[in-house]
């Protein structure tokens, strides 16, 4: 088999020869969630816009309240309520105070707040203070959040709901995104049959299309499904030059082998330009990588198993590249349950299930996985990698869990 | 304060006050990415159903390999290829061969196969083998997988790839999940303007909305945005009986503090149940949980960051019950940069930023960040838990990160 890389090889040739991303559009902010910010984020103004009490209480001159406690409250005279969102004209002078409520504007004069609970009112038209503040107790200063130029999110954040509060601060109701990339997925194989269909004989349901769809979703992408191919030449060749121009990326499962059925390293040579045919990685060998009309075409292998983890280790990082990104990636360490034996030469990807949710160090075990078996692969919660100069890990090594 | 409640008293209460759970819908298999799966999901047939390759080769009787070896090859007589997807009929005798493709079906007869790089096609009918296969080698055997009965996804499971990919092969076009739960979102508040709005005077952005509107979404909920609610009981009272029959739970934020502008607990004591006034929880004191015509309720603090810990450490908990199922979680381990002091006897949730991406144990360090301070929130990384009984934490010290 020519050109076979490792994996990182092979991620490598991905980010020299894939650099282009997809365009931008504008989505409301409520359509933002998940979504990559096109640019960089810088705020044009104050944030909070105004000195803002941070209790509810009276706002004071904090010099005002020095020495005073329980025995000795120091007495101001009450000059009533700012209302919340009111912009009161309202100011105070030394001896003087004025209610204000959490979030409320500062009247001017005041440098401080004192907790509704450390004051009492006797009726008499004062406040009585029985605890002293500091200047800038119990207040948020104008900019103390923001001030005009700071850079607030970078171009290629995956906006989540903190983000998008920031944003709703700032103002941002149209948020500037990178478009979805558009992946194309194709199976191949005369053995498949549509998910609704009752396999017969030799035939088997496909898989990959659901798989890989759901995925592509996962980490951003848009899907796009083109269904069943018969594995021969001119109707692998006709759909993928019809799906092309539809995505900008295609998937082609199946047939990637280097048996007989080896058409779609083939196609992609007349089409344009294969740059890796198998990577050294077990699962996932007979993964082809190249390019038509400057669009990343993979071949995957046809087993679910290892089309997934080839999904989940390569195209993914491919598909997030469009948009600047990179994937979502949480790591648990955990100790091996297990001896694991070596694995003959080949990196290798194991998938474990852990007990516990990774608070504590949790005990890792693998999951038998002949190659195919995709139920059994819903049982893990990731998976571990060994090195392919591992002579095997030992029960009570500990291990990095990249979890699914 | 009355009703002051712990954290986890509030989590108790929750459990038991809050039981119901949406009904089903039926979903296509490329739509239910993320959804929760409404009933368990057991196999009704053998997968795979007949015994397979799982190399390119031939399928061979395993004993007729024995003892054979690079200058002692095995020779049987070629019985012709079988293809893919190919219910053959072909079954071999002791000392016969047939050529098989990677998750072909196996002939009658046969009990292995060899790997075609052991083997050698001299044109002469025979096919030579150079190394044994044990019985079974190289084969996936019907059942191997699942056999009819065998539970394979379990009701309340938030369906990943993987797990669509068990579906498929089970022949589940059609899921049927949890309906998401409505969430309504309101905001209250005199000071609130909406997001297009530059504020003016006292004014702050309606930042609550859209990170509730996110967050909700994140969770697996279906978010409902009912705009901002000027800060009187009649206005309040009618907004939120207008939204609760649109939605399974309701979130109101801002009013929700102990002040005199606390509206939002006397109306959810008039129009149904109050059972939680206040949190002892830092940020997020000002929470009240209700039910109104058996429907949750909740008073979430005007302050954003408050607002979001809240929903992060509560709301969702709720939000993925009524599927029955639980939040995502993940934590990872590291090490304080840096001194925290003591908590004054609150049970405290401080956003923290980490060095590295968690593969090795990474330098955690504290985001300074007032209350209120949103776009501060966006830099941290996730937050860690400091019990109301600790007396401060030391740099050095190994704390629990819950990520984002």
């Amino acid at each position: 088999m020519l050109n076979v890389k490792s994996l990182d090889e092979a991620l490598a040739i991905c980010k020299t020869e894939f650099t282009s991303s997809t365009a931008a559009e504008t989505v409301s902010i409520n359509e933002a969630t998940g979504r990559v910010l096109y640019m960089d984020i810088s705020a044009d103004e104050f944030i909070p816009g105004f000195d803002r009490s941070t209790v509810d209480g009276i706002a004071v001159i904090a010099a005002d309240t020095f020495g005073s406690s329980d025995t000795m409250p120091a007495q101001l005279s009450f000059k009533g309520e700012i209302l919340m969102g009111q912009d009161s004209a309202a100011a105070i002078t030394p001896g003087e105070c004025i209610g204000v409520s959490t979030g409320g504007k500062l009247p001017a004069g005041a440098d401080a707040v004192v907790m509704v609970e450390h004051t009492e009112d006797y009726g008499d038209g004062f406040r009585y203070v029985f605890k002293p503040v500091s200047v800038k107790e119990n207040v948020v200063l104008r900019g103390d959040d923001v001030s005009p130029g700071k850079l607030i999110l970078k171009s290629g954040t995956r906006l989540a709901a903190k983000d998008i509060g920031a944003l709703a601060a700032m103002g941002q109701a149209k948020i500037s995104v990178y478009k979805k990339p558009v992946v194309g997925i194709l199976s191949t194989g005369d053995e498949i049959v549509p998910v609704e269909e009752k396999p017969k004989g030799a035939k088997v349901r496909d898989v990959n299309t659901h798989m890989l769809f759901s995925a592509v979703k996962a980490c951003g992408g848009e899907p796009l499904a083109f269904g069943i191919v018969e594995d021969n030449e001119t109707a692998l060749s006709s759909a993928m030059q019809a799906a092309l121009p539809q995505c900008d990326m295609l998937l082609v499962s199946g047939g990637s082998s280097a048996g007989e059925k080896d058409l779609t390293v083939k196609i992609i040579g007349d089409l344009g330009t294969v740059f890796v045919h198998g990577i050294a990685v077990k699962p996932g060998k007979p993964t082809i990588i190249g390019s038509v009309n400057d669009k990343p075409v993979f071949g995957l292998p046809g087993h679910p198993v290892s089309a997934y983890f080839i999904f989940y280790l390569l195209v993914r990082q491919v598909i997030c590249a469009m948009n600047k990104t990179n994937p979502e990636l949480f790591i648990s360490r955990g100790i091996l349950g297990v001896n694991i034996p070596s694995n003959n030469g080949r990196e290798e990807y194991l998938p474990v299930k852990r007990q516990g949710d990774g608070s504590s160090v949790s005990s890792v075990f693998p999951v038998p996985l002949k190659s195919g078996l995709i139920t059994l692969l819903s049982e893990a919660d990731g998976f571990i990698r060994i090195d392919r100069d591992c002579e095997g890990l030992m029960k009570g090594d500990e291990v990095q869990v990249y979890l699914f």
